[in-house]
Protein backbone atom coordinates (compact mmCIF):
# COMPACT_ATOMS: atom_id res chain seq x y z
CA UNK A 1 0.00 0.00 0.00
CA UNK A 2 1.41 3.56 -1.27
CA UNK A 3 2.16 5.52 1.82
CA UNK A 4 3.41 8.44 -0.67
CA UNK A 5 2.29 12.08 1.09
CA UNK A 6 0.24 12.39 -2.17
CA UNK A 7 -2.11 9.31 -1.45
CA UNK A 8 -2.34 10.20 2.16
CA UNK A 9 -3.20 13.86 1.81
CA UNK A 10 -6.76 13.35 -0.14
CA UNK A 11 -8.75 12.57 2.77
CA UNK A 12 -10.10 9.57 4.35
CA UNK A 13 -8.83 5.99 2.97
CA UNK A 14 -10.98 4.50 0.25
CA UNK A 15 -12.10 1.49 1.88
CA UNK A 16 -12.08 -1.73 -0.20
CA UNK A 17 -14.53 -4.67 0.98
CA UNK A 18 -13.60 -8.17 0.53
CA UNK A 19 -14.42 -11.57 0.80
CA UNK A 20 -12.18 -13.10 4.00
CA UNK A 21 -11.66 -16.80 4.46
CA UNK A 22 -10.50 -17.88 8.00
CA UNK A 23 -7.02 -17.52 7.60
CA UNK A 24 -8.12 -14.35 7.02
CA UNK A 25 -7.01 -14.40 3.46
CA UNK A 26 -8.87 -12.57 0.68
CA UNK A 27 -10.64 -14.86 -1.55
CA UNK A 28 -12.61 -13.68 -4.01
CA UNK A 29 -10.50 -13.16 -7.31
CA UNK A 30 -12.52 -10.00 -8.43
CA UNK A 31 -11.32 -8.45 -4.91
CA UNK A 32 -7.47 -9.66 -6.16
CA UNK A 33 -7.74 -8.10 -9.06
CA UNK A 34 -8.70 -4.29 -7.54
CA UNK A 35 -6.29 -4.49 -4.61
CA UNK A 36 -3.71 -5.00 -7.57
CA UNK A 37 -5.05 -1.97 -9.23
CA UNK A 38 -5.05 0.05 -5.99
CA UNK A 39 -1.30 -1.37 -6.08
CA UNK A 40 -0.31 -0.59 -9.53
CA UNK A 41 -1.51 3.31 -8.69
CA UNK A 42 0.35 3.10 -5.44
CA UNK A 43 -3.52 3.97 -3.52
CA UNK A 44 -3.23 3.29 0.54
CA UNK A 45 -7.16 1.89 1.60
CA UNK A 46 -8.78 0.35 4.31
CA UNK A 47 -9.79 -3.49 4.11
CA UNK A 48 -13.24 -3.96 5.55
CA UNK A 49 -13.32 -8.03 5.69
CA UNK A 50 -16.92 -9.49 5.37
CA UNK A 51 -17.55 -13.08 5.06
CA UNK A 52 -19.61 -14.77 2.06
CA UNK A 53 -23.33 -14.37 4.55
CA UNK A 54 -22.70 -10.79 5.77
CA UNK A 55 -22.36 -9.11 2.15
CA UNK A 56 -26.37 -8.37 1.17
CA UNK A 57 -26.57 -7.61 5.22
CA UNK A 58 -23.92 -4.97 4.92
CA UNK A 59 -25.52 -3.66 1.56
CA UNK A 60 -28.91 -4.22 1.65
CA UNK A 61 -30.12 -5.40 -1.72
CA UNK A 62 -27.73 -2.83 -3.09
CA UNK A 63 -25.13 -5.41 -4.01
CA UNK A 64 -24.75 -8.83 -3.44
CA UNK A 65 -21.09 -9.48 -4.34
CA UNK A 66 -17.21 -8.11 -3.65
CA UNK A 67 -15.34 -5.99 -4.28
CA UNK A 68 -17.27 -2.79 -3.18
CA UNK A 69 -15.34 0.38 -2.67
CA UNK A 70 -15.80 3.30 -1.04
CA UNK A 71 -14.57 6.28 -1.52
CA UNK A 72 -15.76 9.47 -0.22
CA UNK A 73 -19.07 9.97 -1.20
CA UNK A 74 -18.84 7.17 -3.74
CA UNK A 75 -20.05 3.52 -3.85
CA UNK A 76 -19.11 1.08 -6.15
CA UNK A 77 -19.44 -2.74 -7.25
CA UNK A 78 -18.35 -4.50 -9.70
CA UNK A 79 -14.51 -4.59 -10.36
CA UNK A 80 -14.49 -3.41 -14.09
CA UNK A 81 -16.57 -0.68 -13.00
CA UNK A 82 -14.18 0.16 -10.18
CA UNK A 83 -11.19 -0.30 -11.95
CA UNK A 84 -12.35 2.54 -14.74
CA UNK A 85 -13.38 4.31 -12.02
CA UNK A 86 -9.89 4.35 -10.55
CA UNK A 87 -8.38 5.22 -13.78
CA UNK A 88 -10.70 8.37 -14.27
CA UNK A 89 -10.18 9.55 -10.26
CA UNK A 90 -6.73 9.05 -10.37
CA UNK A 91 -5.54 9.35 -13.74
CA UNK A 92 -1.22 8.84 -12.49
CA UNK A 93 -0.17 5.65 -13.50
CA UNK A 94 -3.07 4.06 -15.76
CA UNK A 95 -4.22 0.62 -15.51
CA UNK A 96 -5.60 1.18 -19.25
CA UNK A 97 -3.42 2.99 -22.40
CA UNK A 98 -6.62 3.51 -24.16
CA UNK A 99 -10.37 3.22 -24.79
CA UNK A 100 -9.10 0.75 -27.33
CA UNK A 101 -7.08 -0.87 -24.47
CA UNK A 102 -10.14 -1.36 -22.07
CA UNK A 103 -12.10 -3.34 -24.48
CA UNK A 104 -9.36 -5.55 -25.77
CA UNK A 105 -8.70 -6.47 -22.15
CA UNK A 106 -12.40 -6.59 -21.02
CA UNK A 107 -12.51 -9.47 -24.08
CA UNK A 108 -9.03 -11.28 -22.87
CA UNK A 109 -10.82 -11.68 -19.63
CA UNK A 110 -13.67 -13.24 -21.20
CA UNK A 111 -11.36 -16.05 -22.36
CA UNK A 112 -9.49 -15.72 -18.86
CA UNK A 113 -13.10 -16.81 -17.21
CA UNK A 114 -13.82 -19.37 -19.55
CA UNK A 115 -10.53 -21.21 -19.95
CA UNK A 116 -8.84 -20.41 -16.46
CA UNK A 117 -11.53 -19.70 -13.80
CA UNK A 118 -14.02 -22.13 -15.06
CA UNK A 119 -11.40 -24.89 -14.60
CA UNK A 120 -9.94 -23.89 -11.03
CA UNK A 121 -13.30 -23.81 -9.85
CA UNK A 122 -14.20 -26.89 -11.10
CA UNK A 123 -10.89 -28.30 -8.97
CA UNK A 124 -11.01 -25.96 -6.22
CA UNK A 125 -14.53 -25.19 -5.51
CA UNK A 126 -14.28 -27.56 -2.14
CA UNK A 127 -10.93 -26.29 -0.89
CA UNK A 128 -12.83 -22.60 -0.92
CA UNK A 129 -15.53 -24.02 1.01
CA UNK A 130 -13.19 -25.58 3.29
CA UNK A 131 -10.97 -22.57 4.06
CA UNK A 132 -14.86 -20.29 4.56
CA UNK A 133 -15.34 -19.36 7.81
CA UNK A 134 -17.48 -21.38 10.04
CA UNK A 135 -20.30 -19.64 9.85
CA UNK A 136 -19.96 -19.21 6.20
CA UNK A 137 -19.63 -22.98 5.01
CA UNK A 138 -23.55 -24.05 4.70
CA UNK A 139 -24.30 -20.57 2.77
CA UNK A 140 -21.55 -21.08 0.41
CA UNK A 141 -22.00 -25.20 -0.14
CA UNK A 142 -26.14 -24.51 -0.76
CA UNK A 143 -25.69 -21.39 -2.85
CA UNK A 144 -22.65 -24.03 -5.24
CA UNK A 145 -24.69 -27.00 -4.98
CA UNK A 146 -27.27 -25.54 -6.36
CA UNK A 147 -25.75 -24.00 -9.61
CA UNK A 148 -23.81 -27.63 -9.65
CA UNK A 149 -27.58 -29.15 -9.75
CA UNK A 150 -27.42 -31.28 -6.79
CA UNK A 151 -24.07 -32.88 -7.14
CA UNK A 152 -22.32 -32.21 -3.88
CA UNK A 153 -19.30 -30.19 -3.63
CA UNK A 154 -17.17 -33.49 -3.05
CA UNK A 155 -18.30 -35.87 -6.13
CA UNK A 156 -18.02 -32.12 -8.01
CA UNK A 157 -14.41 -32.42 -7.21
CA UNK A 158 -13.93 -36.50 -7.33
CA UNK A 159 -12.06 -36.22 -10.15
CA UNK A 160 -10.34 -32.69 -9.95
CA UNK A 161 -6.95 -34.40 -10.37
CA UNK A 162 -7.70 -35.61 -13.78
CA UNK A 163 -8.99 -31.95 -14.42
CA UNK A 164 -5.42 -30.25 -13.71
CA UNK A 165 -3.47 -31.09 -17.11
CA UNK A 166 -6.37 -29.29 -19.31
CA UNK A 167 -6.09 -26.64 -16.10
CA UNK A 168 -2.43 -26.14 -17.00
CA UNK A 169 -2.65 -26.16 -20.78
CA UNK A 170 -5.12 -23.10 -20.35
CA UNK A 171 -1.83 -21.15 -19.48
CA UNK A 172 -0.21 -21.75 -23.36
CA UNK A 173 -1.13 -18.44 -24.60
CA UNK A 174 -0.19 -16.86 -21.05
CA UNK A 175 3.67 -18.64 -20.81
CA UNK A 176 3.93 -17.94 -24.71
CA UNK A 177 3.27 -13.93 -24.04
CA UNK A 178 5.49 -14.11 -20.71
CA UNK A 179 8.46 -15.48 -23.17
CA UNK A 180 8.02 -12.45 -25.40
CA UNK A 181 8.16 -9.78 -22.76
CA UNK A 182 8.11 -9.31 -18.57
CA UNK A 183 4.69 -9.12 -18.22
CA UNK A 184 1.64 -9.27 -19.77
CA UNK A 185 1.73 -5.32 -20.30
CA UNK A 186 5.13 -5.86 -21.68
CA UNK A 187 7.50 -4.23 -19.76
CA UNK A 188 5.31 -3.05 -16.74
CA UNK A 189 2.61 -5.07 -15.49
CA UNK A 190 -0.94 -3.74 -16.58
CA UNK A 191 -4.63 -5.03 -15.99
CA UNK A 192 -4.40 -7.92 -18.17
CA UNK A 193 -1.61 -9.27 -15.32
CA UNK A 194 -4.07 -8.75 -12.96
CA UNK A 195 -6.80 -10.94 -14.36
CA UNK A 196 -4.21 -13.57 -14.30
CA UNK A 197 -3.32 -12.85 -11.28
CA UNK A 198 -6.07 -12.41 -9.60
CA UNK A 199 -7.08 -15.95 -10.51
CA UNK A 200 -3.81 -17.16 -9.04
CA UNK A 201 -4.64 -15.61 -5.91
CA UNK A 202 -7.93 -17.40 -5.56
CA UNK A 203 -6.08 -20.37 -6.02
CA UNK A 204 -2.92 -19.74 -3.86
CA UNK A 205 -5.69 -18.67 -0.74
CA UNK A 206 -7.29 -21.97 -0.47
CA UNK A 207 -5.65 -24.29 -2.53
CA UNK A 208 -4.79 -27.97 -1.10
CA UNK A 209 -3.49 -29.22 -4.49
CA UNK A 210 -0.74 -27.51 -6.21
CA UNK A 211 -1.49 -25.94 -9.69
CA UNK A 212 1.51 -25.91 -11.86
CA UNK A 213 4.47 -28.17 -12.41
CA UNK A 214 7.46 -27.76 -10.11
CA UNK A 215 9.16 -27.39 -13.33
CA UNK A 216 7.10 -24.88 -14.65
CA UNK A 217 9.47 -22.07 -14.59
CA UNK A 218 8.12 -19.06 -17.02
CA UNK A 219 5.16 -18.84 -14.58
CA UNK A 220 7.44 -18.80 -11.16
CA UNK A 221 9.66 -16.54 -12.79
CA UNK A 222 6.69 -13.92 -13.64
CA UNK A 223 4.82 -14.37 -10.08
CA UNK A 224 8.77 -13.74 -8.82
CA UNK A 225 8.77 -10.69 -10.42
CA UNK A 226 5.44 -9.35 -9.43
CA UNK A 227 6.10 -10.61 -5.93
CA UNK A 228 9.14 -8.12 -6.65
CA UNK A 229 6.51 -5.38 -6.99
CA UNK A 230 3.78 -5.75 -4.99
CA UNK A 231 5.45 -7.56 -1.73
CA UNK A 232 2.80 -7.28 0.69
CA UNK A 233 0.26 -8.77 -1.94
CA UNK A 234 1.32 -11.20 -4.40
CA UNK A 235 1.55 -15.07 -3.63
CA UNK A 236 4.64 -15.57 -2.42
CA UNK A 237 5.62 -18.71 -4.96
CA UNK A 238 7.71 -20.21 -2.02
CA UNK A 239 5.07 -20.42 0.27
CA UNK A 240 2.11 -20.74 -1.69
CA UNK A 241 0.80 -23.87 -2.94
CA UNK A 242 0.72 -22.96 -6.24
CA UNK A 243 3.48 -25.22 -7.07
CA UNK A 244 3.99 -29.06 -7.01
CA UNK B 1 -7.59 0.17 -50.73
CA UNK B 2 -6.60 3.35 -50.38
CA UNK B 3 -6.49 5.66 -52.82
CA UNK B 4 -5.63 9.30 -50.95
CA UNK B 5 -2.74 11.79 -52.72
CA UNK B 6 -0.83 10.61 -49.67
CA UNK B 7 -0.96 7.44 -50.03
CA UNK B 8 -0.04 7.16 -53.55
CA UNK B 9 2.49 9.73 -53.11
CA UNK B 10 4.98 7.26 -50.90
CA UNK B 11 6.54 6.04 -54.60
CA UNK B 12 5.94 2.23 -55.60
CA UNK B 13 2.92 0.67 -54.12
CA UNK B 14 4.05 -2.27 -50.95
CA UNK B 15 3.97 -5.79 -52.51
CA UNK B 16 1.57 -8.02 -50.56
CA UNK B 17 2.52 -11.66 -51.43
CA UNK B 18 -0.75 -14.08 -50.27
CA UNK B 19 -2.03 -17.37 -50.61
CA UNK B 20 -4.79 -17.94 -52.95
CA UNK B 21 -7.10 -20.49 -54.03
CA UNK B 22 -8.55 -21.68 -56.98
CA UNK B 23 -11.71 -19.08 -56.94
CA UNK B 24 -8.85 -16.47 -56.32
CA UNK B 25 -9.52 -15.85 -52.87
CA UNK B 26 -7.15 -15.01 -50.31
CA UNK B 27 -6.71 -18.30 -47.91
CA UNK B 28 -4.04 -17.13 -45.09
CA UNK B 29 -6.11 -16.08 -41.95
CA UNK B 30 -2.89 -14.21 -41.17
CA UNK B 31 -2.64 -12.49 -44.71
CA UNK B 32 -6.10 -11.57 -43.93
CA UNK B 33 -4.59 -9.64 -40.60
CA UNK B 34 -2.35 -7.77 -42.73
CA UNK B 35 -5.28 -7.10 -45.67
CA UNK B 36 -7.09 -5.38 -42.63
CA UNK B 37 -4.46 -3.81 -41.32
CA UNK B 38 -3.11 -2.26 -44.61
CA UNK B 39 -6.78 -1.32 -44.82
CA UNK B 40 -6.91 0.30 -41.66
CA UNK B 41 -4.21 2.78 -42.38
CA UNK B 42 -5.77 3.66 -45.99
CA UNK B 43 -2.47 2.42 -47.70
CA UNK B 44 -2.82 0.71 -51.11
CA UNK B 45 -0.74 -1.88 -51.87
CA UNK B 46 -0.27 -4.62 -54.85
CA UNK B 47 -1.58 -8.17 -54.11
CA UNK B 48 0.90 -11.15 -55.26
CA UNK B 49 -0.87 -14.06 -55.31
CA UNK B 50 1.25 -17.41 -54.76
CA UNK B 51 -0.18 -21.17 -54.31
CA UNK B 52 1.14 -23.09 -51.76
CA UNK B 53 3.49 -24.47 -53.66
CA UNK B 54 5.50 -21.69 -54.62
CA UNK B 55 5.98 -19.84 -51.22
CA UNK B 56 9.41 -21.60 -51.18
CA UNK B 57 10.42 -21.44 -54.82
CA UNK B 58 9.73 -17.79 -54.90
CA UNK B 59 11.56 -17.15 -51.67
CA UNK B 60 13.99 -20.02 -51.46
CA UNK B 61 14.81 -20.95 -48.07
CA UNK B 62 14.17 -17.55 -46.61
CA UNK B 63 10.09 -17.60 -46.00
CA UNK B 64 8.22 -20.86 -45.74
CA UNK B 65 5.25 -18.85 -45.31
CA UNK B 66 2.74 -15.84 -46.41
CA UNK B 67 2.41 -12.97 -45.58
CA UNK B 68 5.79 -11.54 -46.50
CA UNK B 69 5.34 -7.55 -47.64
CA UNK B 70 8.02 -6.13 -50.06
CA UNK B 71 8.19 -2.24 -48.72
CA UNK B 72 10.61 -0.91 -51.03
CA UNK B 73 13.83 -2.16 -50.16
CA UNK B 74 12.38 -4.03 -47.22
CA UNK B 75 11.21 -7.67 -47.09
CA UNK B 76 9.37 -8.77 -44.17
CA UNK B 77 7.39 -12.01 -43.06
CA UNK B 78 5.42 -13.28 -39.90
CA UNK B 79 2.22 -11.12 -39.53
CA UNK B 80 2.89 -9.46 -36.23
CA UNK B 81 6.30 -8.80 -37.82
CA UNK B 82 4.45 -6.77 -40.69
CA UNK B 83 1.38 -5.04 -38.21
CA UNK B 84 4.63 -3.54 -36.09
CA UNK B 85 6.68 -2.07 -39.20
CA UNK B 86 3.61 -0.58 -40.46
CA UNK B 87 2.70 0.84 -37.08
CA UNK B 88 6.67 1.99 -37.02
CA UNK B 89 6.30 3.60 -40.22
CA UNK B 90 3.06 4.62 -41.11
CA UNK B 91 2.04 5.89 -37.49
CA UNK B 92 -1.22 6.92 -38.26
CA UNK B 93 -4.13 5.45 -37.82
CA UNK B 94 -1.96 3.29 -35.26
CA UNK B 95 -3.14 -0.20 -35.12
CA UNK B 96 -1.72 -0.77 -31.02
CA UNK B 97 -2.14 2.24 -29.04
CA UNK B 98 0.71 1.78 -26.79
CA UNK B 99 3.28 -1.03 -26.43
CA UNK B 100 1.05 -2.35 -23.45
CA UNK B 101 -1.76 -2.75 -25.83
CA UNK B 102 0.77 -4.85 -28.44
CA UNK B 103 1.28 -7.66 -25.30
CA UNK B 104 -2.03 -7.75 -24.40
CA UNK B 105 -3.90 -8.11 -27.84
CA UNK B 106 -0.79 -10.69 -28.32
CA UNK B 107 -1.86 -12.56 -25.87
CA UNK B 108 -5.52 -12.71 -27.06
CA UNK B 109 -3.76 -13.89 -30.12
CA UNK B 110 -3.14 -17.08 -28.31
CA UNK B 111 -6.45 -17.38 -27.03
CA UNK B 112 -7.53 -16.86 -31.01
CA UNK B 113 -5.38 -19.48 -32.05
CA UNK B 114 -5.76 -22.22 -29.25
CA UNK B 115 -9.67 -21.77 -28.72
CA UNK B 116 -11.00 -20.53 -32.39
CA UNK B 117 -8.17 -21.06 -35.14
CA UNK B 118 -7.26 -24.83 -33.73
CA UNK B 119 -10.90 -25.62 -33.83
CA UNK B 120 -11.51 -24.47 -37.16
CA UNK B 121 -8.97 -26.25 -38.66
CA UNK B 122 -10.54 -29.62 -37.05
CA UNK B 123 -13.60 -28.91 -39.25
CA UNK B 124 -12.74 -26.76 -42.19
CA UNK B 125 -9.14 -28.58 -43.35
CA UNK B 126 -10.72 -30.74 -46.20
CA UNK B 127 -12.26 -27.87 -47.59
CA UNK B 128 -9.47 -25.64 -47.67
CA UNK B 129 -7.70 -28.61 -49.58
CA UNK B 130 -10.83 -28.64 -51.66
CA UNK B 131 -10.34 -24.99 -52.24
CA UNK B 132 -6.44 -25.21 -53.37
CA UNK B 133 -5.49 -24.95 -56.92
CA UNK B 134 -5.26 -28.45 -58.51
CA UNK B 135 -1.90 -28.24 -58.77
CA UNK B 136 -1.73 -27.47 -55.01
CA UNK B 137 -3.58 -29.71 -53.53
CA UNK B 138 -1.57 -33.03 -53.44
CA UNK B 139 0.84 -30.98 -51.37
CA UNK B 140 -1.88 -29.74 -48.82
CA UNK B 141 -2.93 -33.08 -48.36
CA UNK B 142 0.51 -34.49 -47.86
CA UNK B 143 1.92 -31.89 -45.36
CA UNK B 144 -1.44 -31.92 -43.47
CA UNK B 145 -2.06 -35.57 -43.20
CA UNK B 146 1.83 -35.94 -41.79
CA UNK B 147 0.63 -33.45 -38.36
CA UNK B 148 -2.58 -35.08 -38.58
CA UNK B 149 -0.21 -38.69 -37.99
CA UNK B 150 -1.18 -40.67 -40.97
CA UNK B 151 -5.19 -39.70 -40.91
CA UNK B 152 -6.58 -38.23 -43.86
CA UNK B 153 -8.21 -35.45 -44.04
CA UNK B 154 -11.39 -37.08 -44.48
CA UNK B 155 -11.07 -39.21 -41.42
CA UNK B 156 -10.21 -36.28 -39.54
CA UNK B 157 -13.30 -34.45 -40.71
CA UNK B 158 -15.94 -37.10 -40.70
CA UNK B 159 -17.27 -35.73 -37.82
CA UNK B 160 -17.00 -32.31 -38.13
CA UNK B 161 -20.37 -31.42 -37.39
CA UNK B 162 -20.43 -32.64 -33.79
CA UNK B 163 -17.45 -30.12 -33.64
CA UNK B 164 -19.37 -27.39 -34.18
CA UNK B 165 -20.99 -26.29 -31.38
CA UNK B 166 -17.73 -26.24 -29.31
CA UNK B 167 -16.10 -23.56 -32.33
CA UNK B 168 -19.62 -21.85 -31.98
CA UNK B 169 -19.37 -21.44 -28.28
CA UNK B 170 -15.30 -20.34 -28.24
CA UNK B 171 -16.58 -17.36 -29.43
CA UNK B 172 -18.55 -16.63 -26.40
CA UNK B 173 -16.23 -13.95 -25.10
CA UNK B 174 -16.17 -12.58 -28.29
CA UNK B 175 -20.24 -11.93 -28.23
CA UNK B 176 -19.97 -10.72 -25.14
CA UNK B 177 -17.62 -8.25 -26.03
CA UNK B 178 -19.72 -6.99 -28.66
CA UNK B 179 -22.12 -6.42 -26.59
CA UNK B 180 -20.68 -4.05 -24.99
CA UNK B 181 -18.77 -2.01 -27.66
CA UNK B 182 -19.69 -2.15 -31.21
CA UNK B 183 -15.97 -3.26 -32.09
CA UNK B 184 -13.59 -5.64 -30.17
CA UNK B 185 -11.30 -2.35 -29.85
CA UNK B 186 -13.88 -0.15 -28.49
CA UNK B 187 -16.08 2.56 -30.73
CA UNK B 188 -13.38 1.49 -33.89
CA UNK B 189 -11.78 -1.71 -34.77
CA UNK B 190 -8.20 -2.48 -33.84
CA UNK B 191 -6.46 -5.41 -34.48
CA UNK B 192 -8.10 -7.51 -31.90
CA UNK B 193 -10.99 -7.12 -34.47
CA UNK B 194 -8.52 -7.92 -37.54
CA UNK B 195 -7.46 -11.26 -35.42
CA UNK B 196 -11.05 -12.36 -35.63
CA UNK B 197 -12.05 -10.99 -38.96
CA UNK B 198 -8.73 -13.01 -40.37
CA UNK B 199 -10.01 -16.31 -38.34
CA UNK B 200 -13.55 -16.10 -40.43
CA UNK B 201 -12.14 -14.62 -43.94
CA UNK B 202 -10.44 -18.06 -43.97
CA UNK B 203 -13.46 -20.07 -43.27
CA UNK B 204 -15.64 -17.49 -45.76
CA UNK B 205 -13.17 -18.72 -48.39
CA UNK B 206 -13.30 -22.04 -48.19
CA UNK B 207 -16.17 -23.17 -45.96
CA UNK B 208 -19.13 -25.83 -46.88
CA UNK B 209 -20.28 -25.70 -43.87
CA UNK B 210 -22.06 -22.36 -42.06
CA UNK B 211 -20.06 -21.49 -38.94
CA UNK B 212 -22.75 -19.82 -37.15
CA UNK B 213 -26.26 -20.72 -36.13
CA UNK B 214 -28.98 -18.22 -38.47
CA UNK B 215 -30.42 -16.53 -35.35
CA UNK B 216 -26.26 -15.63 -34.26
CA UNK B 217 -27.55 -11.46 -34.40
CA UNK B 218 -24.50 -10.44 -32.61
CA UNK B 219 -22.02 -11.77 -34.59
CA UNK B 220 -23.94 -10.79 -38.03
CA UNK B 221 -24.44 -7.49 -36.51
CA UNK B 222 -19.97 -6.83 -35.95
CA UNK B 223 -19.82 -8.22 -39.41
CA UNK B 224 -21.86 -6.07 -41.48
CA UNK B 225 -20.51 -2.87 -39.34
CA UNK B 226 -16.59 -4.51 -40.67
CA UNK B 227 -18.78 -4.85 -43.70
CA UNK B 228 -19.65 -1.21 -44.20
CA UNK B 229 -15.76 -0.26 -43.15
CA UNK B 230 -13.82 -2.33 -45.57
CA UNK B 231 -16.12 -3.24 -48.43
CA UNK B 232 -13.42 -4.65 -50.65
CA UNK B 233 -12.15 -6.80 -47.82
CA UNK B 234 -14.91 -8.21 -45.67
CA UNK B 235 -16.74 -11.40 -45.73
CA UNK B 236 -20.28 -10.28 -46.95
CA UNK B 237 -22.25 -12.08 -44.16
CA UNK B 238 -24.79 -12.21 -46.88
CA UNK B 239 -23.11 -13.92 -49.49
CA UNK B 240 -20.25 -16.17 -47.91
CA UNK B 241 -21.01 -18.97 -46.10
CA UNK B 242 -20.77 -18.06 -42.79
CA UNK B 243 -24.51 -18.36 -41.30
CA UNK B 244 -26.46 -21.20 -41.56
Amino acid sequence: MGTSPAARAAGPLPQLYELVLANGRSASPYVWRIRYALAHKDVEFESVPLGFTEIAATFGERFKTVPVLRDGAELLAESWDIALYLDRTRPHAPLFAADSEVATTRLLDGWVSAEIMRRMFRIYVLDIHNAARCEDRSYFRESRERRLQGRTLEEFTADRREQLPALREAFGPVRAQLKRTPFLGGTRPNYADYLVLGALQWVASVGTLPLFSSDDGTMRAWLERCQQLYRAFGPDPREQPLFE
